[in-house]
């Protein structure tokens, strides 16, 4: 994985120079609205994807693609803006959220404008027409998609017996389907063909909802100096994580972690959370996942790039921030 | 234009029963947000230029198309959806707005589903590829454009000197783009060349301009019993209209309706504004703009259907509700 880490380098400084010049670079309040998120960093981890797809199915083709890239990201972007107004969180990335630093309805309006851009930079790219039809109805399903994930989550919150089953679900529209869009986006793109895209579609599933378990993991099992958020918040607020889940199938009452938490208490909720072996198996279904995944690129050839995206799918179930 | 009611009828029909068929027969309570306000009525206007706009480029050529027309109302209403959220309005067609009848969120979620939607639409239309990216590229240049319209719009209730030319730069966003759009698409998706697309394109811009200021003629004009909204809530609220600009512009003083108004007051309004001939003035620009988009369907054959789309702009500016 000793690749991994410059490779994601240089995408993110060609993906903030876009950035500067389709977005920071623009006058008007609105247009400053929608720029903020977008250039307050983040490791652009989806138009990564979108690269290396493309150029494990065709070498060197994702120099046209760019524009693609550019896409996912901000369509990111537009869900994050969206859904912070709607959790009405007040910081990301750093940065005071959109609706928080402007109001509510440019929050509402800035993420429509990305949202919009979004299609606009995939007709942008340098492709057959016919990929990029494919292209837009991919990632029309996936906004679509997101918005009933996003939907599930919060009507999660009022419950306390979701299945394991509608968890996998849930990620799966929430945080899956944008990686599976990436990938397979990249893939039309490129000029892949209908099992090639298929793969890298499936690829980008199975570790988009590892990513997101794993971040599950990251909120009980890191201290906040290393993680920059709040450590067990979802404990705290009984939030019905695949931990949780997992644990109730255990018979483990984790109601009483619901209260403020010292570093005492969320020791002894990761104690007692090994113990019953529940850790152990959340890893293993995000481990199992990528697994999962990369047997879908045995189909490619061999290449630097088919191996960067394995190499994503290990860092992000290895992550610990 | 004794034929142009009997045909919106029959379009509304045709697209009443897709919305039935797409949105209305769909499980899960984030989807019945969406079909809500869908599923309300409305005279499906938008849809009906697009279809028209494609048959007066190619006879017949609107069967094919009718998934773009539905594209069209579905933005429109995902823009309303959003707008009620911004605005915090509670009716829209009659029926209880998606935000207030679920809740903020479901509202947001709901407008972002439709939008997704609006793109996939277009995708399924039966069309050449490189046409269909065109109708794309203009349909996410629409929406980008209603956002800023919108955001120009708010942010003209905290001014009292907006000009005319950014009230028509507003009202060139927030309406006008969309029924532009709409007769850009259907010629577009028709086979139509680069001067018929945008001598349609023109068109429909120029109606749609022309059909919001006649909106703010309605709402001094028309009484509450005809039009079923409040009459002059525009003047009592000091909103910065064609009509309020005018008047500045002459030196009237409209300061002074921003208050409770009886009927007497109203009159008494419309007697001062047509005394200094303001309600001439912006009448005479609404025909005018339709004027201007006749021409530009000169480039075009004589057909029943050229007919119908010039007797959509009389209608638009000599319709009283």
């Amino acid at each position: 994985m000793s690749e991994l880490s410059p490779y994601l380098n240089s995408v993110a400084k060609q993906i903030d120079r876009m950035i500067d010049r389709y977005y920071v670079d623009r006058a008007g309040e609105l247009n400053k609205a929608s720029a903020h998120l977008l250039a307050a960093g983040g490791k652009r981890l989806r138009p990564a994807v979108v690269m290396l797809a493309a150029d494990a199915v065709k070498p060197g083709s994702s120099d046209d693609l760019m524009q693609a890239a550019l896409a996912l990201e901000v369509t990111h972007t537009f869900t994050l803006i969206h859904d912070d107004i709607m959790d009405d969180d007040s910081l990301r990335r750093g940065v005071q959220t959109v609706h928080t630093k402007w109001d509510m309805p440019t929050g509402i309006l800035a993420g429509d404008v990305l949202y919009a851009r979004a299609f606009e930079h995939i007709c942008l790219v340098d492709a057959k027409d016919e990929a990029k039809v494919r292209a837009v109805k991919i990632l029309a399903k996936a906004c679509a998609d997101i918005c009933e994930g996003q939907h599930m989550d919060m009507s999660f919150e009022h419950r306390t017996d979701v299945s394991e089953g509608e968890y996998m679900e849930m990620v799966r529209k929430k945080t899956g389907v944008l990686y599976a869009a990436a990938a397979g986006i990249g893939a039309v793109l490129a000029g892949g063909n209908t099992v090639q895209v298929k793969a890298l579609y499936n690829f980008g599933l199975n570790t988009g909802i590892a990513f997101q378990i794993q971040d599950d993991l990251i909120d009980l099992l890191t201290p906040s100096e290393k993680s920059g958020k709040d450590q067990a918040s979802d404990l705290r607020e009984g939030k019905q994580t695949i931990i949780m889940i997992k644990a109730r199938e255990k018979g483990l009452d984790l109601q009483k972690y619901r209260r403020d938490l010292s570093a005492a208490d969320i020791n002894e909720s990761i104690r007692e959370l090994t113990a019953a072996g529940v850790i152990d198996e959340v890893k293993k279904i995000a481990t199992d996942l990528v697994a999962d995944s990369n047997k879908h690129l045995s189909i490619l050839p061999d290449s630097k790039e088919r191996q960067l995206l394995m190499d994503i799918g290990e860092f992000f179930v290895t992550r610990s921030s």
